[in-house]
């Protein structure tokens, strides 16, 4: 259901309430990210084989696309999900990491020129513009692979008893297989130059980014030892920001800078893909993303200031510009 | 280290004391295999999404794949290395299910055209001249996906403990990942074209192929609690019989019918493909593969009357004809 305020939200304006928390303003956002992020990056750099592990070149395709400049968005939302909760980053590294990996599998594999066929993201050349299509495929498989196999090591994660593991393990399993992530991708595909009505594209976006993004903010609060009643909630917000984040993904295809998003625009259109501003118009798209962002902070009212992280991410994702 | 018996062995003969066990003669291992493999197919129908399921395209995909006739080697190895330490097959389906989800995926990827470009398996169409290649590369990912939803589904193994099912679990993702299947598999396509050599050749194939087998041998054990002087003999076993499946599977694209085969011969040929008739030449090669399917059964010299069907299925492998 559809809920809205006595004011109409406009354009990227979301209501006065949903501003950045107190004590947690942009600054505060921004050293929290870079603290994060170098965590989750030192992680991953230290899980992944080198590039003079044989075979090289997939080592070396694997490490291109994983370190390219991406948001981290699944990783810092895995921390911030169970800094909710009372838990501490150390505790879902491992889980924050497979995320990644398993984002970053889909990158490439969509790119390739049986998918979208894409020549660049994040301003480089795809993984197999550089290094061919036979090992951009398998390097995909490999970091999708990678990613399950930190999920089935306990030594990831000491304090977490093996059956919750195992829990959350088969909780991104699900949400990355042929009835949500590969799935929403299918559709995606087949819907490509159709007339697309507003159900469809909610149903394409929820399986094809909306989940792993629940699964994100979740997840990392589940392997923690969260109540069900935090992780319904928790499940909502990622809903909205999961949506919001595809609708600003749509917009700046349409108005945003070739420069800053490192790629080129209005590929969508080319494509004639299922779009937010093809569906609903620029205008209305602005609005409905500033509505559910004001939805997911409403969702985490139950939480105290640990959950600041979550409230300043959610108008971070509806501000972006790349 | 090469062990060689008195007598030299010479084609597909393999030396007397490895002939078929007693009271496990070539009849009761097609019982063995026709009432094992119902129980798998059965396994994997009921495991895998409906084709009715949206999206329908792929679970169409999926299950074309998993159901177009495959030998079912792997999970005919979890189920007798369970049953040669004293476990039963209703304990290891998910397991015996996950490596043939993880085999299936791997075979739709290499018949792409970025790789092998095959149009035939089996005798039908490969899934992507059916699909086409966007829907087939999602397929195998969907389907490597699905193997670890089974893997982190405590119900699929309610007398394992949580620990056990992750070690487990853990062993095949390493055997998937970059350092080992896919890894070979690389190695494999850069290997087009050039000269190889023995060790090289063994690299690939232990990677390629080998990993799986062993690890198809020794998971079902493990999950049935096996002591680790057992495993290490079903490794031993299993690398044998993983070098004797790939001399067998090269000299059959050399010598085998393509009718029987369901495929064409001289692929590996044309495409330049390290095979061991192309290294030893095909008499070595058999001379070889004889070798090989003897010390697997050597081996399992410590095993009981229950490892039969694994000393069976070492013959069987070094006999087959497709």
């Amino acid at each position: 259901m559809r809920k809205r305020g006595s004011e109409e939200l406009q354009g990227k304006t979301v209501t006065a309430r949903h501003k950045m928390p107190a004590g947690f303003g942009p600054s505060a956002l921004k050293s929290y990210l870079d603290e994060r992020l170098a965590r989750v990056n030192a992680y991953l750099d230290g899980c992944l084989p080198e590039e003079s592990r044989t075979p090289e070149t997939l080592h070396r395709a694997m490490r291109y696309s994983l370190f390219s400049g991406g948001k981290r968005i699944r990783p810092v939302l895995v921390i911030a999900g169970a800094e909710a909760v009372g838990g501490k980053s150390d505790q879902v590294l491992g889980l924050a990491a497979a995320l990644e990996l398993i984002h970053t599998y889909t990158l490439i594999h969509d790119d390739l020129p049986a998918l979208d066929n894409d020549d660049y993201r994040r301003g480089r050349l795809t993984c197999h513009k550089v290094f061919g299509e036979a090992v951009a495929l398998l390097a995909g498989d490999a970091l999708l692979t990678k990613a399950f196999e930190l999920l089935s090591n306990p030594k990831e994660f000491p304090s977490v008893p093996p059956e919750r593991l195992l829990d959350v393990a088969g909780q991104i399993a699900r949400t990355a297989g042929s009835t949500c992530l590969v799935g929403g991708q299918v559709v995606d595909l087949e819907s490509e130059g159709k007339q697309v009505d507003l159900p469809l594209l909610e149903y394409i976006h929820v399986n094809k980014t909306g989940g792993l993004i629940v699964t994100s903010v979740t997840a990392g609060a589940r392997l923690c030892g969260a109540e069900q009643q935090s992780l319904r909630a928790l499940a909502r917000y990622g809903e909205c920001i999961g949506l919001v984040f595809q609708i600003t993904d749509d917009l700046l295809d349409v108005i945003g800078d070739r420069e800053t998003l490192g790629k080129n625009t209005g590929g969508d259109r080319v494509r004639g893909k299922a779009t937010y501003p093809a569906v609903l118009g620029i205008s209305e798209s602005r609005s409905r993303a500033g509505e559910l962002t004001g939805m997911a902070i409403d969702h985490l009212a139950a939480f105290d200031e640990r959950a600041d992280p979550l409230r300043a991410l959610a108008l971070f994702l509806h501000d972006r510009d790349r």
